[in-house]
């Protein structure tokens, strides 16, 4: 699902031109309309359902002058493709697991941590390419949120997610397990969500991240839902705030002009008292739908914040948040020329 | 649905006998079966289908020589009906929250505060009736998983809730808001979970309830799901526990032996990894289904606990532990004759 | 959902300019956004969103100059608005079912029965206005695809449908009755589509349609899908044709250039083997998504064609095919200045 | 799906006792409850969830005295295991595709054609054992409701379905394809009903069934719901008849007394305007919930008459028809000893 949602940002990119797609060796050699079903809304592009899929070989990429690669494999392949494009000097934009948690690999959302981006000079491995990673889906919408309230001092966070059908990728969950159904267990989700925000909301410190002391305790469920994660989130904080000011606190999380895919707010917050919702509310976002976080149902007690969130988990909490993430590195010129 | 499910439930049971049934004026003058539409699964008990429905009036309790009712009102009805047939003599035991924050009325769950069910003693308003009620259905999955492990001292709860459909009666949400969707709002739920809880983990002082002082933060969301309510539950305890002395905890809840109604094991823990799961687990419990409250993923994390569980919301949650509080009343000879 | 989506449809229309809404009497007087619940993907129009709702006046049509009325009532009001507006001079473009069956009444589908609009010049009861009326949204559908086959002779068609939860408008259906369910029955239904096809298929004689002579046998289910129609549809010809034949008929539905909300193909047909789905193929059309009919698995026996067709209930069964009507009405100039 | 209904229908069968378990080479060798997830309401039988997994070998057969085998494999194994057990003696009754076209191998519904299970007489194949089938799923439940008005003459039958998921097998579709979805394709489903339902309506002739000259029409489709094919037909028959009759005939269909998984009415007629659904309606049967047919919605037209059947596709569609008809061998003595 976070392939195709990449090809379908990335048809008619301002910054990017999408010259080449590798896949799986088994597909490879074939036209991607005659291998692939396509599963989001609307049609696949023309042009690309016309482009042939490849093996991957990092030759290619020099060959066609390529020097942006964005990579949505699944873990738990033999070869570190990844690594191969870095060293053959590619821009690796990740949305997979493998590298998140290398101490030189930043965990990018460019509006909660733009300066982690720094990080990608310390990569000596690699000496023209680089690998900058997306966090996983429900950690994206959480630390979106949390990011802005941490000036109040955050001591623990308690999650409970109801995340969608596409976040498992296709075939995914069987419909007999799904349908009128909740499984409350997402393999290996509930460590990432608590590694990956500390990192994230981390500091640099030299060439690291010194990670958030914030504990997390997250409880993952898949529900019967097409896209969106819904997340029920509880904030310890060290002060005690109001409603209102947790309101105005998420809605000033900052845009990033200038970035096609950056929505002016990358934070909605909404009023009604039964939002956001997966069906009204995964859409939400500016330029690209989807980029914006919704939030609602803000209360306090005590020291306690609680509010549920909602993240598109294929746009901000994959293919999206990796292409805004190239286009800030585009303009910081991390990327070479005008083409990617 | 809870209304069908007391009928269901009462259907041939050794204690009492269902002799008369009330409804909405709008309805009563016809039989059961050509006013109600049948929402469980199998088909409505005969005899009952052919049963008449009455206006309410506490005179007809007297002249069928009735002492038991068990009521499922709705919640804004203009008379006080349970009040009515209290006065008039009428043991009743209630699934609506209209006197369940009265001070001499206790929120019963048999297997957790059985002790409670004395307060009736002191409901001087009724000579010979009393009034005794369910706790809300979410509650009472989550109340039950408390109770034993309130030996280890609970010091705050967070929980967010999946609840079921059924839950808000029929014909409750639209198909168009719900099919594919998810609801992160329950009117007053929030409300009734939190004050419920701390009256039914209380202590009997004198002739009231003294609160536990349980600071609990509930989340509560409608999912798409027939029936079951799943809780993610988070509790700081103050002492810190493995996960297998709080499996060992939640299954040593007792059962009530003797009593038609109550379950073998009141907690039933599951080892699998994804469970429990609405679909697979809403019908354990040894002599009515759904009685069991189903726990799994257990986790611990410093001195906090965590963990998912399933209450049947219109059994456990509903017409059954109603039965269950009026078998127990029946055993310690609250109710007069044999037969109620 | 279908005054809804007139209201999508028609903000930033090139023809009509939406000045005015009526809305039931107890909601008029208040603004749209605080009386409506949106229902559709993204959001109301922000310009719509704060206009008021008024009580229907055909007085205030004069008032502010407007000659077109979309018309979206329900069936069952004691006031036919419809007719006050007509005779107070109103181009009355309605989807409800209450003219649709009166003799100088036409029901439109712009590219089957153009001709049928000159009904309208009978319509002596409006001296100034005229009410011309949509199809019922599974008749739509149904004649879009019957309408080029007829070329071969139709002699008897069996249809059975799997209509989607919006065409019951909101709240519509329970979702406990249709999450993972199917109900076999939907009021008036099969009437509908059995007298309104041939109608809509037959020919103008005079001042009047003579209805055409297929018999129609419907099956009409609704099924737990949010938006599409789904037929599945066997037509009995008087000649046996081979399926390249059928699909060769089907795409050779004209277009209507000119008409903002024509579509460039009225039918789409599809080679895939298990398609049109509701999923995939709902939003089918060019300038309008959702005004193009998706036809699939056309299969022969004998001189028996079947196939599969899908229409957007609320787009082209709906809102769109009275908007397509005006905007032909508008070229025909039925309606009298450049703006309605 | 259909294993799992076997085991749960033969657990403490008055005539058979399950003793040996036959699985894919890659489970055998552990215990049932280790190598597979229980898919069906309840818990799986403890006796059976013990038991041991292994590899077919026929000679397994005799070293347990073992005399009936029920089949319930997928269509595209290499070896042909049912031949295997039948050339060993083996009394084989199937719910697999294989052998269901063979000239000398019955497809049976007992209630319908009893007298067809005599061409076990003629497997010279197999000189100790022999092989039985069961219909498709959804054929069981469209011959079941055409048997008995077969004697008006049936000249032509349009059929369209609603098939569960549960017919698909475990996983099945993704969850992501069917919610909120329809699909309008079954591979090869559409040619098994045409096939299979001439030949059990067909009539012994020598030895071998001679086809009724039926035309069956087929469009099948998947549906969002969990268990019951929920069918739309259309009968053209010689004679015009009304829903009276039509709905006392369907009554009329025998049932056979005196075998345990018999149900005293093999057809349920419904009057209710709206059913059968599959939610209220797949659990009909009196002796094992799941073997009748329900049938609603009866209309007529001319010499059409037209309804909607539901089957249970697991139970009278799959394993409880091929158990019925062991029980009928067993009466028939087709079966060696009282016990299987």
């Amino acid at each position: 699902m976070v392939g195709q949602r990449f090809i379908q940002l990335l048809d008619d990119h301002p910054f990017f031109d999408l010259s080449l797609l590798f896949s799986s060796e088994r597909k490879s050699g074939n036209q991607f309309r005659e291998m692939v079903d396509w599963q989001l809304e609307g049609t696949c592009p023309d042009r690309i359902s016309r482009m042939m899929l490849n093996d991957f070989d990092p030759e290619l990429l020099k060959e066609h002058d390529i020097d942006v690669v964005f990579s949505a494999l699944p873990g738990s392949l033999l070869r570190d493709m990844e690594k191969e494009a870095a060293l053959d000097g590619g821009k690796v934009f990740s949305n997979s697991a493998s590298h998140r948690y290398d101490r030189d690999v930043p965990i990018m959302i460019p509006e909660v941590n733009g300066e982690h981006l720094g990080l990608i000079s310390s990569q000596d491995t690699f000496p023209a390419g680089f690998i900058v990673t997306n966090p996983n889906c429900s950690t994206s919408g959480l630390v979106m949120s949390l990011a802005p309230i941490s000036q109040f001092g955050i001591k623990k966070v308690y999650i409970s997610t109801y995340q969608a059908l596409s976040g498992a990728g296709y075939p995914g969950p069987s419909s007999l397990s799904m349908l009128g159904n909740i499984v409350p267990f997402i393999r290996k989700e509930e460590e990432k969500i608590s590694i990956e925000s500390g990192k994230i909301l981390g500091k640099i410190s030299g060439n690291k991240v010194e990670e958030a002391s914030i504990k997390i305790i997250p409880s993952c469920a898949r529900v019967p839902v097409k896209d969106g994660h819904l997340l029920s989130i509880n904030v310890e904080l060290e002060k005690e705030i109001t409603p209102q000011e947790a309101k105005d606190t998420f809605s000033s999380l900052r845009s990033l002009p200038g970035l096609p895919s950056a929505p002016a707010h990358p934070i909605v917050v909404l009023d009604e008292e039964d939002r956001p919702q997966p069906l009204k509310d995964v859409s939400t976002g500016s330029s690209v739908k989807g980029m914006s976080v919704s939030i609602g149902r803000i209360r306090t007690d005590g020291n306690v914040l609680s509010y549920f969130a909602l993240v598109n988990n294929t746009i901000r909490g994959g293919a999206g948040n990796a292409i805004l993430t190239a286009e800030m590195a585009h303009e910081m010129n991390f990327i070479g020329g005008g083409r990617g």
